[in-house]
């Protein structure tokens, strides 16, 4: 396991729990010496790793996107003995799998990209895993993402599917979705899809809230209690969802959600997936306003609306109050 | 109980399972039959139940929202007795109902909004209810609603919510939203929610399902198993939901979903969703986009559409070529 | 000329200087001295005007939407006699105007319904008038249009158009749309795709200015000219066009446009138009968009973007920090 | 002149009528016979043209962006001789300019792009230009420019510029943009831009077309003249634009543009400019909607649509009957 944050440490420790052998390395010393603590044995350098690690190796790479993941496989590449497995288990583009395992196929290694759902909640719940690589390598490596995976636990089975002629795994928590780069492509679509969900949510709170505006005839605004409402929508509706019970939470904690500013990042794959759909001509509508509202939010205000301004000013003599 | 279809009939059903005596009527006397060999106490007109109803009466009409709603309760406007409780359980539009609530007022009767989801699952799975009306009155109807709720169930209790400082029947499934109005002001919200929810699914499903298309290099295409998808996105992931619970239901049945030709309805709620939206002021690009795409399935070529290409022609010369 | 406003003033002048008599109110009686000074007839109340009125008497309501606009035409209504004509130039919502018709028309009073365009230049260039009413009344108001309006002036004939089988109006500058309401409901239609064609310039622009962000590798960063594109683009290009002139003109005055704060206002008509498409069915998201960016250019941050960072916490620990 | 299609064919001969002498291939002979004919210099391949160009040899490609112009500027690169100018006329992506330039640098050959707007009408008009380059290099080539170009003719003159402080080529109808790739950068906006306008235009007609509807009470319905409300907008509205003229030709016409059948085509520049504002992170979503709904335009029914049914199904035993 090489990267121990909060993603990395998690999963170590819920493979050594499983009773999987870990060779632990990261920059960082601490994390290193904190999970050799916790049964880990201790690396200090990929070399060093790889003397420490079994024949064929698996090296799960689990660090940010971009730069640092590209080039600790790089060098994986250069230090790994043929036979071995190289798995990106962090946010990569499929793009970057798509090269990566043809790159390290000419040295004979075996590239899996598995993308990950769950959160930080995934030590304790498992966590859910998009699988891309060779049928073998997946296969092989099964008793890992047997481990990791939540496991079919108290989940209802879904009627009508037939456990005989479908593959085990899914009702495990755990697909093998194709060649490389198709586990992070349906794990990149998965948070396309959170997006869009999490602004459906924040869209309908947003209309709640406001419900009370002087911008209404007294008798039609009504000072809603959003704690109860996110509450009683986990209860038997059909818009019942483990990211309401999130918002259920935060509502419980506090109705008016004063500790957040207002400003909310984003990540590498809403932007991904629309370059997706528009590759593939596909119309995508919500995903893409969920991800500009999230630009938006970033934004005190745009160039955009001066331009506005300024037109409104020129036809009509419109001077802006600003609010 | 006035209206004995898919949700009135069930409802009624659920109320008499848990110790309610029940007046059914509908227009359909065979409806109001099999009710009756149920258990219900069996009506043949709106003035027969009056009769047969106890004092205070409790009207609950359950009709679709429109015309023949607001005639049941204007005829029962005319023939209840001062002190009765008038209930519509429909999908009425929130501002008709603060206009019968005054109206109804006047003649010192009751009106009380109960905006219900769950569809057809809640007869088994209980209903979800935000009602709205005065206070007393809803206390007064709490073994009703109690009954008709899902309960706690084995849904775990959100955590941060203390349950010594807040409204219990949340956690049942049902809240009192404020004054006549604001149950299906809130029901209408949720409703709007869930377009918003369905159409981040349906999105992200048309992306994985157009990732083989040949607009794609050979390389970069996927032939996805979305039956298998929609169930590991069941298990531990962040966007669970009853929503996608119902999309592995259909797509375990049928990877393809041909039985669906792809016009989608749609009703009132997500339409006065993005009048309330804006009304107050409030950006809704994910709710509008949602209804917008079931629009959009109804039509075949839209005239906006030739417009584009007559100005194509004129600028450029293209000829589209259709597809 | 009932309201002698920016508009109603220029309107009257403009029917002065083509020979018309105007008899002139408004509540501020330096707009009526003003007027009378240039020409006018002045009124002290719309009793004194309907005595200097000629049979059948003209009334041009020229006000703000609204109520002042109702509650004058139902003081005209009570006050005018038979054969009577009531203009609305104003920005009534089309509905209204179809009411009033009705209502009038019981007291043979003629109601017509005048969208106009063309701001501010209107005086000097002539208006754009999209008209409602009864055909006779409307014919016989012609002299009054065809001197507001801006005449064919150097705009080229459209290829195409045969001056001998269409209505010669609509190359003068304004058109018989059809009955009461239809001349506003088109100048509404009007204002929702101004709104659309001002988004798309305001994107446009936000895109090129944003283009020297360091959120870009170096060499592609461009520190672009906004005034000499804008200047360029009203020059042979396919985007060419008075709202771009507009542009030019601000832009030419200061690139930086930091007259400006951004927050832009909306009138009714971009919300109807909205409405309009839901009642009709018809998807309408970049004039939809169109209007929620101005919504949004007034707000500072959403509760639903602290949603957002709400359920980011819950599922990632994720710590949004203010941009 | 290499490529004489539409664009090429046309840019030469006007360059010709404006005293330039041309050099013209095309790998179709007739289109070089026929600009031979006109008064250029026929080649029967680069090498030939090589032979027959000054030094430094300026050579303008006009290809469709993509492979085609790629190998051309390859070969072109191979061919030239140290000091000649290759420019790029076409639509390429502004970060293949950047590319090719830096590789032709090291040759010492001058790039430049020229993004061009004024379609088919071009010839007669002249062509709006943007360019990218190093600044010698786009001096040297003013007078090609200059000749191409509208020049200032009968436009007036925007209130606000002054002549003495600004760059004279702006209204003359080209502009130095900035180094290489920036010209069909802001091309590229422009065509952002045109999608949104079209797209505001057609969502706008939609509505007016079927404000016909049963769907409306029958009060509320109107027959409008659709080819009549393009014509009065052209004359001093707020949205009289030149793609305004083009649909009031098409619609003079046909108001029912019967011959067009909805599919409407893209080209790579609205799908490149939400590239940029995603990496801009500037939300643009009318600019995005509009990409989009040409997307839709050529499909029949999406599979997001019968996701959207099987929910329906799911929750509701909605059945959607198809329109």
């Amino acid at each position: 396991m090489i990267g121990l944050g909060r993603m990395g440490g998690n999963m170590a420790r819920r493979l050594m729990a499983g009773g999987h052998e870990i060779v632990a390395y990261d920059r960082n010393e601490e994390a290193v010496a904190a999970l050799a603590n916790d049964g880990a044995i201790p690396a200090s350098s990929l070399d060093d790793m790889r003397d420490k690690l079994d024949t064929p190796a698996i090296w799960w790479v689990m660090l940010p996107a971009g730069d640092i993941t590209e080039s600790t496989i790089a060098t994986i590449g250069t230090d790994a003995k043929p036979g071995d497995i190289v798995i990106d288990g962090g946010n990569s583009f499929y793009k970057d799998d798509i090269r990566r395992a043809k790159m390290l196929a000419e040295k004979d290694l075996h590239y899996v990209d598995v993308g990950t759902s769950g959160g930080v909640w995934g030590k304790e719940r498992g966590y859910c895993m998009m699988i891309g690589g060779d049928k073998e390598t997946v296969d092989l490596l099964d008793p890992i993402f047997d481990t990791l995976a939540p496991g079919t636990g108290e989940i209802v089975r879904t009627p009508g599917r037939n456990p005989e002629n479908a593959d085990p795994r899914a009702e495990k928590g755990y697909i093998h979705a194709g060649p490389a780069g198709s586990g992070h492509f349906v794990k990149m679509i998965h948070n396309g899809i959170e997006y869009g969900l999490m602004q459906a949510y924040a869209e309908g709170f947003d209309i709640l809230k406001s419900k009370n505006t002087d911008k209404l005839p007294e008798e039609e605004r009504f000072d809603l209690n959003l704690t109860d409402i996110a509450e009683v929508w986990r209860r038997g509706s059909v818009i019942s969802s483990w990211l309401l019970d999130l918002t259920a939470i935060a509502l419980a904690k506090d109705g008016m959600l004063e500790q957040f500013s207002g400003s909310v990042a984003d990540s590498g794959e809403g932007q991904w997936t629309i370059d997706a759909a528009m590759e593939q001509k596909v119309p995508a509508n919500v995903l893409t306003a969920s991800l500009f509202a999230r630009y938006r939010s970033r934004i005190d205000h745009t160039f955009g609306d001066k331009v506005l301004s300024a037109m409104r000013y020129g036809f009509g003599g419109h001077v802006e109050i600003p609010q």
